[in-house]
């Protein structure tokens, strides 16, 4: 079997994007990072997510993206609340933690040279999307082409690494039906910007009002809502 | 004044770049990493270069490599000693750490994005070095090009973010040259891979032959090796 690293919050795109990656036959890797996120419950999910859907190992690595700030996912900045979805795709949410992707793929990139591997899974997705600038195709295709001077491996037997996103073009609807076809259990999943301190979803940030939207599509009730409800 | 980050490891050569940025106006953050290198000794000297060339700020971020593994400077695996500068430039070294440039560029991205800086300095060369993939040019530019996708400045003003490599082109003689003639003192500056516990150089890792054998080169004693001799 092949190795494959798989960044994974635990939240509902990460998760179906781990189905995806079993589902193809990899053997993976699932990294989490606890970064100073407001919604650190997100991690407990992704242990109990990369536990139930098979991941072989998961690896939580710890950074501290606090001190950088300028985001409100790690700072006392107001989570927004209630925007309409025409809002969300106008210009770059307070949301935006300053190069996380960059950063997550960076440690991804050397969890993949050690493993050797040659496979990167990430769930970013460009339509139902918050306007983040490291979500889109044009920023992965560069990450992907750095990546591949990067590495010792890069130097010697011309391994190719690539970076899969394979939600890119996905709707929240579509991405849900996918992982349902695959068998995923949704309630075991975070996506909440500002959960409760039981992990209940806020239910009115970007996070929540897009998956909302995604299961009213798809016309069914949300697991994890129905758990809350339990 | 324009703001500017800086890599800086308290090495010769990014203490050789820290002053080039300041000599060339720029108001500098200096970041370090403490990422389980055995040479930790090396922040210490971080610390005193920040503070007495002139950084405005000096941020060291904790991140951990040693749990990634696949390195002789973050596991106990034995660092090369009393190699010929020829073997040196023979395929990547056990020193290589998988992904180091690229964690540190991301964070360095992640400081000048919050800070609205534009320019990243870093003392990679490709002349007197130990092979590592991520000093070359064409990863540079590959990193700078995916920097330039990756940020919320990217996506609106046509801010340009560059990435600065002074030293790429120099030979480790030319880079002293360079610090003397802006008054570097590289007694304070630690280059050692493997030193002592009251930080005296080894003398013989990949990392001091250079330093030696450039110092031989521009024809002066390294203050350094001076300072331990006293």
């Amino acid at each position: 079997m092949k190795n494959a690293i798989c960044l994974l919050s635990g939240g509902l795109d990460s998760t179906t994007v781990l189905a995806i990656a079993k589902a193809e036959g990899f053997n993976v890797t699932a990294l989490s990072f606890r970064y100073g996120q407001r919604h650190h419950f997100e991690l407990e999910q992704a242990r109990i997510v990369a536990d139930k859907f098979g991941a072989a190992k998961h690896v939580i690595i710890d950074i501290d993206l606090r001190s950088t700030g300028g985001s409100a996912l790690t700072s006392d900045i107001d989570v927004p609340k209630n925007r309409s979805l025409e809002s969300m795709t106008d210009g770059v949410p307070v949301t935006y933690v300053p190069a996380r992707n960059t950063i997550f793929l960076s440690y991804a990139l050397a969890w993949a040279e050690v493993l050797g591997a040659n496979d990167i899974f990430i769930g970013v997705n460009i339509l139902d999307y918050s306007g983040y600038p490291d979500c889109r195709p044009e920023y992965i295709e560069a990450f992907e082409k750095m990546a591949n001077l990067a590495t010792k491996a890069s130097t010697s037997d011309g391994q190719h690494l690539k970076i899969h996103t394979p939600l890119i073009q996905l709707t929240k609807a579509e991405i849900i039906r996918k992982g349902l076809s695959l068998g995923v259990d949704y309630s075991v999943t975070s996506s909440c910007y500002d959960p409760g301190p039981d992990g209940a979803p806020c239910g009115s940030c970007d996070s929540c009002l897009l998956r909302n939207k995604g299961f009213a599509e798809v016309g069914i009730e949300d697991p994890l809502t129905v758990s809350y409800r339990k």
